[in-house]
């Protein structure tokens, strides 16, 4: 650990190193890089020490990490069940149990989602009155990252858990970002009241009533995520995470048109030299690893997914992510936004909608 | 009517020119630039005769084309039943009309997307067999455009709709591009048989069992689309809308980012000078217009519907669309499709999927 003053202390991150497409590198290289760039995180690698280590000497920045050797790790196809049953002894469950024993406080994943939202559920458990987890992706606009959740915790999210993702999510962008009143938006395919789902047109409803104070801007459509028309975009797992991916491969066609373009012809290729400092900038921006980092809402705790096919970039954005999290006070933001909202609906009955909607 | 050996006799469309956000000069000019770029066309616009006639009368490619005045028009806002009701004097309601009656084969419209749908369904009936239609979209892609269906006639499909979507989709494909095999794919959040909701992948399992002919590829992620994994997507109306208007706003978002980096620097607006060629080749391949052009798969007729702000472009793009559908013999590809697959359910009790799903 690094000596600091109290106030200052580093937050401790647990990474679970192994696990992931990318390989342990990505991970030890990611954690280096986002210490390097002034994240206050004191790192514990979990996995496979004797690959560990020399990775970790590569970087002076981790000099002061420890390692938590671990026997296995989850493969990418192991089935939640099977992990929760047999995977005791795996870096991931290893990486969980040290947050709920309190060695760190919060851990940074690339492996398999499905066994470590289980895990980390067994675990840790979920805040009180949240049935469901969320999982939250950060969506790149020209006015900043906005928050869209849930991109693929659950298929199917019913009134109040689509009332309670977006109070989630509210509070986690106020964490992260620190705005004060975040504008939430339900994801739905028009933006009169008379279209989507009953569902859906039932939980903006129920979401005014319960949580008056929330901006709640109504339904958002599609087209209004990329333009961040809101600040927090709630929806359920299968719709989200079908608007992500389909966002990612549109925008990574338009990337590779781009690229064909300023290689064409060799008029093209002199005028990309001109403008090599403009191109890398508009690179930057597309780049998907400023944006890695899905965070499990609900969860009492804080878990920060990375993805599986993350470079080191992406993972020093997740450690960051978990960094900032953990400094702004997101899980008990989380908490008490949502006993408040509670709290509300219990003493104002003929009004308790989210009692109502169950 | 331009004279013509009888196989070659221009395909009769009708165009509503009203109730579109860009006004009846778009759709006038539109059909024009459908003709002058060789669709096999007799255009009859349906709208205002006052205001039709001189914009008529600025295409030479357009002296034989006929009006057929209508004295109303349907709103962006009118609901539906509304203009069931009370919407007969109406340019779309005579459009689709005249289809009913034979004298055009094809009917394009941009105004409300609802209304059209309504009058088409009551006017032209549906294909026997099919319960609810679908709004089809063209997707580009490096390997062409494919096509995504529903992307919103209705939030909702059940196991059986969702396999007459993929039969009638891959008949269109058919139909619009001569592929005799196209590869059709359904749209989930992950590319294992365990995940996503119980519907899906029971849509799957009877699919294979109703049309062993068909290319059926499985599961396809949000991503995949835009990589042209197949080149039949098929999804309900509510994932769709939202697939397509994400993806949509993603390619937007980036096309911004492009127009910043390009004039971002005195060097970058010389070397985009440079490459002016290669960058109008690009900026045409992101261009909406190309594909503007959804069809109504199941109803028993040829209707395009083009988008409401579709520009002179866009709208040629849906004109020689409808013009190629009736050319290729799309309504008999469908409904022949349908009704061999019908038929080998009734014959095959045991493995009658199809009926099973019911």
């Amino acid at each position: 650990m690094t000596a600091t003053t109290p106030e200052k202390r580093p937050i401790s991150i647990g990474v679970d190193a192994m696990g992931t497409d990318q390989g342990p590198a990505a991970l030890v290289e990611g954690a280096a890089r986002a210490l390097s760039s002034g994240a206050n995180a004191a790192i514990t690698f979990f996995g496979d020490e004797s690959v560990l280590r020399p990775l970790i000497a590569q970087h002076a920045v981790l000099a002061s990490a420890d390692v938590e050797h671990c026997a296995a790790s989850v493969a990418m196809t192991d089935k939640p069940m099977h992990v929760l049953r047999r995977g005791r002894d795996t870096s991931m469950w290893k990486a969980i149990e040290a947050q709920k024993d309190g060695r760190v406080r919060a851990v940074v994943s690339g492996g398999n989602t499905g066994a470590l939202m289980a895990v980390s559920r067994m675990q840790l458990g979920m805040i009180d009155g949240v049935d469901r987890p969320a999982v939250t992706a950060l969506w790149p606009t020209p006015r900043g990252r906005v928050v869209v959740l849930d991109v693929g915790a659950n298929v199917e999210a019913n009134e109040k858990e689509l009332v309670t993702f977006a109070i989630m999510g509210e509070a986690f962008f106020r964490a992260l970002t620190g705005k004060a009143k975040p504008s939430v938006g339900l994801l739905n395919v028009g933006a009169e009241e008379l279209k989507g789902h009953d569902l859906i047109r039932n939980a903006a409803r129920t979401l005014r009533e319960a949580d008056p104070d929330m901006a709640f801007i109504g339904f958002v459509e599609g087209n209004d995520i990329s333009k961040g028309s809101a600040d927090v975009v709630v929806t359920d797992g299968f719709t989200g995470n079908i608007a992500l991916k389909s966002a990612e491969g549109a925008a990574r066609l338009v990337g590779g048109w781009i690229k064909e373009a300023l290689t064409a012809s060799p008029l093209a290729k002199l005028g990309s030299l001109l403008m090599i400092g403009d191109l890398k900038k508009l690179k930057e921006k597309i780049d998907p690893s400023s944006v890695n980092g899905g965070v499990f809402l609900g969860v009492n705790g804080v878990v920060v997914k990375s993805h599986g096919g993350a470079d080191a970039k992406g993972v020093a954005s997740a450690v960051s992510m978990a960094a900032t999290l953990v400094g702004k006070g997101f899980r008990r933001e989380v908490s008490e936004t949502l006993a408040l909202v509670r709290a509300r609906a219990e003493m104002t009955p003929p009004a308790g909608a989210i009692k109502a909607a169950e």
